[in-house]
């Protein structure tokens, strides 16, 4: 009855990718690669294949729901600190039943292989959830871009209206980020690596085989073959983490543009199914967009965590190498539930270009103001000042007596018009886009 | 089936904390919060006594293990983006069997009054536990301090064999920083406040009852009085945090200092059931110490997000309150864990006197220079010269002509004597004791 | 030429706060260390005063500007690792010119006990620096609160509208932080303990006088005194950086909400002297807002690095105590930046209750649905599903007919006046100033 | 009088790197970037050569030490909340002396193109020192690795002496994680981009050869073309600040095996040149290593505050922007200096194979138990035990009568020989070095 993630997952997004992350998926994750390890060991000449194949269906059995009492794995991890010597146990135990000798089971293997190669397959399941999501989410930005390529916006900077640009070109901000996030995110995916060293990391216990058989261990796990064992050597759990880190930094932009858009007062995006409230049947809460802000909040000190945990000391490290498994599946459980909710943001949001085109009028055309001081410039010495002047009354740019005697109403209507001062906001729009994989949206 | 948290909760420590953390635990306080809001309102006369029975009755029978579908709950919270919303709905349709009507469940309060109210209640109740075992390794290790405040040790500085020093001086500087984590999270968990500000803080769908509504709140959960709503001024939260972060801290260092005087090589002390392995029966893992370490470590960057989540913008943060709740029960569970874990360790933690004296003899008198010389120097210009060239050629000082033609064999083994150099060492122990609330160890 | 700090401290808010954490701060509160330590010495009869008068004038003179080379005695620490070094043998030497022994200068004393206890006296120095600022900021923040006790404002939930508020009450969220941070950094800076433990934290080489040396240094240099050395438990500077963590978050709150309250869209504020734009004369970009921001956004990252180095191994650690140098100052000076940018920020802020008025009336209304929605229900048993389907028309709810039917305009503009539902708002912000140490603002 | 960096840079092994991070490297940089400007407009032909030559030395002049009075500069700064506004105005001053228009300088171009341009350059700079320590520190580990492929050593996990292992092999985890932070690094600062969008990142300023202007910017730098403005878009900041996160973590990894195998009771390594102290001549502490692990833990914090503040909204972050500026530079000082400190550490180590030998018969031939459990069980079905008996009652394995009985003295000094138990030691040293750009150590 003390177990978490029921409640909170799906509010932060993460209801799916949690599958992969659970007790149940850790347990499992474990026996696929103790009986990898029986059968990588038949593969090359070490075992024979019923062996491989009894050792397989126990775990199998095992791994399904109720197959272990985890509560009680659990208990007896505490003694040894990791649940891979009483797993063994049980493991070995259920083979014993159909004759196999228990040296079938975790040859040549120390604990961290078991768990290092675990963790590697669960970060392989959950982080293509991860993947498609943020993958999707980037898609949607790009097709937004393309949508928006032209539509006029405010672009604002350090909260104040400053020029016109599109909301394309916001947009574009937005899927670059993203597409680099997952280009990253998909390379480690490819190449998670394999775990085998043997108590020592020197894999004495399986000399001198100790090679292939770490090898055929990563084909039988689809996982990459490892240069040498990287017990201490913790840059794969690193890069990880830091990918995972700027998957949430990319995805916590667009939330956070999203939900200021989406404020009242700026109405130019909704989500489109708000959260609301009975009593005030106007809040349009952008609820995707707030709680994949509040998830991606909380992963750059995770990623610190995996960081300071680097420092691996001799053989085993006395702490870090710990540390590290409810880091890694917290990263992967909190960057992927945060790309999941700016899924949900994307998907289908309302884009009021009324609201936008409101919002580039508030000003009275001061975010013009460079424009018509050039075109100001042409008429009189003082062009500066009298927009300034202008700016500091409040008076609208196109009714101002010191700026209307040299400009006629067309041309201050034309040089008003954000339409006609986006710069290259189309162009940089359509250069991103063609650089996408797909040249474009999906 | 994709819950967690019992495979890895009782390695670091956190098994019994963790039931005050877990989903069930979150469920039962948000219910004791509506159902003590209810009779709030019937203490000051807003409802009646029969509503507040109603409704106390069914909060705790959905407070049951079992009594609510709290998948569904999950699932149900995240349009809203938190369980308040469909759980009051719940709770509603519950009491309307009694004919209770809706108005009496949850009035004048807003989500966060309830999550925030909710979140104290379990900080208290898995607080109590981490005081507890915090206060008992304090105990612990105010124990040894006093059992050896005279044993002699080395003190070792940038790793290095320093000087003599007791190990009761070191016990001395655990049980002093565990002592001020404790008074620090005794006198926060003695403060926690209740929340209560309706949707905007105004407490304006209970005026003008809402000052007396929300102390009456207080007085039935048993919290603090608010002085005002609290939703945005987040400092209870970070007082919260960064004193789980100094706990974790405290535990750190003797779990370090255990760690590494139960290497192999110092052998100095053991825990009483270290972990083994059958392959290595040499092998005495010091593995409750490893995971408290393991468990500290994790919590620094925690503190840093609930530190950064600080800045709740106008009267509710868009991510930044969200992002709170787990941040602040990890926090509680891995501080929880690692100051449990370090009780494991000082459970009857075996101390090696032998291996101590043993260690001391190793620089063959050398961690006694500074004393050897200040002798030595009565008798010759060239004392430093002579002890530096003992110290880099390797000689016992004991069997250096150039000292023993000056001091004889008597001076020498007095001078070379740890337990003559300890400075104050025994002074201190003794004035740490004595300014303990117990005057000493329990 | 390789130094910083004169660049962008400005920009954070650092300039009068980081006068106390320079090079040359450090050299000279180490300078006033030895110093001290000399003349205690000399108060307990182990030196006598002439020789605390010549160390002190010598101390003296090397910590004028100049007086000393510290890109030398910079280069000359790295072989030791900590300037103490070679400052104590500057220092020794300097007053050999005067016939003073070396051992009348840091007697008893090791690099660690100068430096930790010159860490002390930068800290209260800057410390109070930052304190002055925080005060002056909660006080402005509490005069802004009396002022605008009763100004309406709208109160905005996850970035949107959701009911009135008063300007007053938002800025009671900003003091009553701010006060908190204020009171713990008060508490702080006035327990600042002093170092004094020797080489191995056994006071050996001063024993026995020991312990009466170490109050004489504390009294010397109005510290307080020390229980027993702490060179390994932290909790001190533990203490000193979550606090700091504390005060940037407070500040971090007012800081955002002047920055999106200074937008163009919301103009509900605005700087003295905001930044402007040549080019884009409306740009009235809050700096000081924004620098706060931005020197507060530093802060909690910070905090944890000083909680993860609380693991201070044996008798002195190897690394974790060198990382808390630049550590603790960088924090005093982002920490105090950032109050500093808040004071400036503060300091003649416009209140536009204008805007803020016409904010409330952007919705037509409907932030007062939960009002109207009450009295027209005495009306009608549709008045819920009424006002909701205005909220959905975007119809004012004054001009709605399904309203109107039933509510006269008369009592539509009772019911839709802000001013009328601001519940509790002036009764909190009466009670939070009447609670301040001052019984308001100053 | 109140900048920093020259008392503690050199401690923490940063002299080199921060002479690139200085204020006035800053100043250069910016000047850089500027000249660079004006010279790119001239190559598309919107401006003249000698106006980029009066740019381009105006600029040269001003970045000359003394060539600006930085402390002014910095004061003006803080209005405008960066330094490029002031720049500006003062080099338009200066070229207006040679009759050049103002609008020469910093055309089309806002602050943040100057800023992010400029940190690119300081980044190239100051990253290049720190890759060439990193390779060298990489080289070293390497060098190590071939020379002690076979050396053996005792293998420790938890801090518990396990089995036997190589020296080689545990440099070989050194060298390994340096190699590909080193990898990381040079990818990332070879791909470096140039900023440019103009005030809104739409180019508009400089429409239509914005696109131009920004390719012919960055070719004058030496600068990857940018694909778009990437104003909001940080992934180029957080792939900067999280490989020197990983930077870190690849140092500290060795620096902690040295620190440790440096102690007294391990003395399995010293450094050349360690840290004494004159008192206690004995002390060989291994500062570089103790250091570079000082330097290292402050980073993965700093790396979270860069991955916190990618949330840049709109067009211009109020904050999150400026808060990158000195964050970035101090990871790369503090990077670099560990990569420093560990240079000076690797630099000559002492290898004490000695010391490795003692340490490895220390536990009596326990840490063969396994090896020697095996060769029983060919005797006795009691192997197990047996062994386990002999551990636990502390027996030399080799004096032990019930394994005497079955086993030879000459047999037992075989299997007691720890260079026959070392596995694929050497073979994984090979593959490692092997795969190494360089085939090997250089």
């Amino acid at each position: 009855m003390s177990t978490r993630g029921a409640l909170f997952d799906p509010v932060f997004g993460a209801t799916l990718v949690s599958e992969h992350l659970s007790d149940q998926a850790w347990v499992t994750a474990l026996l696929d690669v103790e009986a990898a390890l029986s059968c990588a060991a038949a593969t090359i000449g070490l075992a024979d294949g019923n062996q491989c194949a009894a050792v397989a269906a126990a775990a199998a059995e095992l791994s399904k729901p109720g197959g272990l009492d985890i509560v009680a794995l659990g208990r007896a991890s505490a003694s040894g600190g990791n649940p891979v010597i009483p797993l063994v146990k049980i493991l070995r135990e259920r083979v014993a039943q159909d004759g196999i000798p228990g040296n079938v089971v975790h040859p040549g293997a120390t604990s961290q292989d078991i768990m290092d190669s675990a963790l590697m397959l669960l970060t392989r399941r959950a982080g293509s959830v991860v993947l498609a999501d943020l993958t999707w989410a980037a898609d949607s930005a790009a097709h937004l871009a393309r949508l928006h390529r032209s539509t006029p916006m405010v672009a604002r900077t350090l909260g104040q209206q400053a020029l016109p640009t599109t909301f394309g070109l916001l947009a574009t901000s937005w899927f670059t980020a993203l597409d680099a996030a997952a280009n990253r995110l998909e390379t480690v995916l490819s190449t998670l690596p394999v775990q085998f060293g043997g108590a020592a990391g020197t894999l004495a216990a399986s000399y001198p085989n100790g090679l292939a058989l770490a090898d055929a261990l990563a084909d039988e796990l689809g996982l990459a073959r490892q240069l040498v064992p990287w017990h201490t050597d913790r840059v794969t759990i690193a890069e990880l983490a830091t990918t995972l880190g700027i998957v949430a930094g990319a995805v916590s932009k667009p939330a956070t543009d999203i939900t200021v858009m989406a404020s009242t007062e700026l109405s130019e995006v909704a989500e489109k199914t708000p959260g609301g409230s009975s009593a005030m049947p106007h809040k349009q809460n952008p609820v995707a967009a707030v709680t994949a802000r509040a998830a991606a909040r909380r992963v750059p000190a995770l990623v610190a965590t995996a960081l300071s945990n680097m420092d691996h000391e001799f053989a085993r490290a006395a702490g870090p190498w710990h540390a590290e498994w409810e880091t890694v599946t917290d990263l992967l459980r909190l960057a992927g539930g945060a790309a999941h909710q700016l899924c949900v943001s994307l998907a289908g949001l309302q884009v009021h270009t009324d609201s936008m085109a409101h919002n580039l009028d508030i000003t009275g055309g001061l975010i013009l103001a460079e424009r018509v001081t050039k075109a100001l410039s042409a008429h009189t010495d003082r062009a500066r000042d009298i927009v300034t002047a202008a700016a500091a009354s409040g008076t609208r740019l196109d009714r101002d007596p010191a700026i209307t005697e040299h400009l006629t109403a067309a041309e201050l209507t034309e040089l008003l018009d954000p339409a006609q001062y986006l710069g290259h906001a189309t162009d940089l729009v359509d250069r991103a886009l063609a650089a996408r994989p797909t040249g474009g949206p999906r």
